[in-house]
């Protein structure tokens, strides 16, 4: 066993990669102890091989070819992190298909092709791990395969999207507008110049369509069959309301069990002040799991980040590496093999308390006018207030917060209630969970 | 492979032995799915055969004689849920060396002679497994040894004992005095007869002593070297004191690398309202760890129970058997196999802030005394606010929040202010963490 050697071949090397050299480099030999023998990056995929990349990348093995990694007879497991689609599926499906063991980091990958990825490892006797595609540092992945083994999932309820959490947090704290809350989180880097994958919720749509196919076992459809739903629509007054009412706002990813089938959704969201899931600030992720024999629990953590994330490539790395030195291969529980086989609820169709902020005209009768239009749809409100009026002719904001009421008819309720006279302002609709 | 079965001898069949049975038969099929083989209860040790065990048990599986379990050529893995060490640690000594893996909830047991039995069972290539031993339903030894394998913790900040934490959220929420929490703590079947080992800290010392040995590779010393105070001082005007300064008072159980030796304690903690495991309430358990690639993460679930305890056994058993089905042996990476091997601190010698409330006389000159004696004691006050006196003949409390401090220093100082004839009760010294 000591001439064995663990060889990787890396697609991809910004970030995330130059944070897996160093902790392969760092902790050499603490690794070799675990894994049985030593681990060296062999081969690395890049664009530009003249870019810099810090101390402790071997520049030797830089190319920019594709065939010179997937190729390699020397390569056991292929780490790809460059992320997106194309080329990637590609090489991930070659990898595959040459017998190689795959660690990969790309939520998108895994969310739409992942059945077609899986169905190809299990033929080639090979791995396809991805702790890292979701929160992050979080073992999220490892737990709902392994921990939760004998055990049935109701619920899962979690922040996936660091750098919606980090506007949410900023407006709560703050009183910031949303756009300066988002300058601030591209100031620190947390979010992209086109933000509109996070905080249009699909990012998450994404995260939430993995763990609900191994909690569910949901398909792998690209998060189609989530209910998406972004942050913008939210403004200051919205976190001053719900704090007055002990909630906050949180951008949660839920997929919930219920009538044999799974309802999935991503959307901000009104839940206690005292609930776990309210504490979790900034750009961190939690996932918060109900399930019949644990009960209630819950995982904290870096989403993202340079490290968090190599930690998470790197302990899949570690296992993919003791079981090809113990076995000889890296077969056994890998995959994605959930308890049960559920298909998805239709998006949207589906029940909840609702939080709405009307935008009026201070006169009499409005509010029997709203509570008419909310009746007519089927919806029952369960408490409400008022602003005061500034002046004469400024309008007043009405917030209604509802029972539980199915998604469709608040939508029609909103769309009647926008085009009446009495209303100043497009309605802001918020869903709201006051048992989290 | 069709024919292999996975056959059990369970040692003990109090509440989560027959919680292991029901989730094997209630998902026999998935286990054996995941497992590759089917797994079943071969036999089971009990000391009373009569006595009622649900439906779920075998009764003809039953023997009171430890060897007939064994002994049992057919016992492939031997689940240890008697407790206690003695006959229990003969029981489990004895499995190993005739290389039957072990899976146990013991954490007496593992904290007290874990060393010795990972040593055994590494020899004889067997594995010993103890997810259940701390924390129940949380997977946190899982987490330790694989998803930070290349992470370096810094520190572990933890709820180990639900208990106490139990009594602390009774006495925090409901001003309940200490005896009727604990007697409400008893109602509920949360608390023994006996509570010492629970409201002491000894339970959560040896629970601390294991991931301390996990993380730090700290020896399994059987708690000894955890500084171990108990919740029992505290009392209702102490949480109306610490949510006036915005604090609440948890039963903490902390590990933290410094200077190349680990301090280990257990003790209530005053911490900030905001921090996440001020949300960690009732019998709930959760795990806080600071690592150098991760950041900070942190698990929350149940950490008792009969079925979050019943999956964390049965998550073992798994493992186990997978790897005795595909590999025919179960010795890789199931060791505690820590990243360092670091010395514990002397118990008690460690500094931190501390809340102190003395009760004393209400007359002038009584702040000056007990500041001179805190500073003789080089002990720094942070702020300090008295209470109103009820009567003229009625004590005040004065309460002090100090500076980080030595623990030896403010024990000290306490010590030379309960002698002064100014005070009136004995002074209550609760250690403090404004940064968590």
């Amino acid at each position: 066993m000591s001439e064995t050697r663990i060889r990787l071949g890396l697609l991809g090397c910004g970030t995330v990669g130059r944070g897996v050299a160093r902790l392969i480099k760092e902790n050499q030999q603490d690794i070799q102890r675990r894994v049985g023998a030593p681990i060296e990056i062999h081969r690395i995929l890049v664009r530009d091989k003249a870019a810099d990349r810090g101390p402790n990348i071997d520049t030797s093995r830089l190319t920019t070819r594709a065939e010179a990694v997937l190729d390699d007879p020397y390569v056991d497991i292929v780490v790809e992190l460059m992320g997106g689609l194309t080329p990637t599926h590609d090489y991930v499906a070659t990898a595959l298909n040459q017998n190689l063991h795959v660690v990969t980091a790309n939520k998108a990958l895994i969310a739409t092709h992942g059945t077609a990825l899986f169905t190809t490892a299990q033929e080639r006797g090979v791995a396809l791990r991805f702790e890292a595609a979701v929160a992050g540092g979080i073992p999220i992945i490892r737990s709902l395969r392994e921990g939760l083994a004998s055990d049935r999932v109701q619920r899962i309820v979690a922040i996936l999207n660091g750098t919606s959490n980090f506007i949410l947090s900023q407006m709560s704290s703050n009183g910031a507008p949303y756009q300066s809350a988002l300058a601030e989180a591209q100031a620190a880097g947390y979010a992209e110049a086109d933000p509109s994958l996070d905080v249009g919720g699909f990012d998450a749509a994404q995260k939430l369509t993995i763990l609900s196919g191994l909690a569910f076992g949901t398909p792998l459809d690209g998060g189609k069959n989530v209910h998406t739903e972004g942050i913008t629509c939210l403004a200051p007054q919205d976190f001053t309301h719900a704090r007055a009412m002990g909630y906050a706002i949180k951008p949660l990813a839920i997929a919930q069990k219920e009538d044999d089938c799974v309802h999935a959704r991503v959307h901000p969201t009104l839940i206690p002040r005292t609930s776990l899931l309210a504490s979790v600030d900034d750009v961190f992720n939690a996932v918060h799991i109900t399930s019949d024999g644990l009960g209630p629990s819950l995982l904290y953590g870096a989403g993202a980040g340079m490290m968090p994330t190599a930690v998470a490539v790197v302990s899949d790395v570690i296992e993919s590496a003791r079981a090809l030195v113990h076995e000889g291969s890296d077969s056994a529980g890998a995959q994605a093999s959930p308890i049960e086989q559920m298909p998805f609820a239709a998006a949207g169709d589906f029940d909840c308390q609702h939080y709405l902020r009307f935008t009026v005209v201070d006169q009499s009768g409005v509010l029997a006018t709203l509570s008419t239009v909310l009746g007519d749809q089927n919806i029952s409100i369960a408490s409400m207030f008022q602003t005061k009026q500034a002046s004469d002719d400024t309008p007043v904001e009405i917030v209604v917060c509802t029972h539980r009421a199915r998604l469709p008819d608040v939508n029609q309720a909103v769309s009647i209630i926008d085009q009446l006279p009495i209303v100043r302002q497009p309605t802001v609709a918020v869903r709201m969970d006051s048992d989290l």
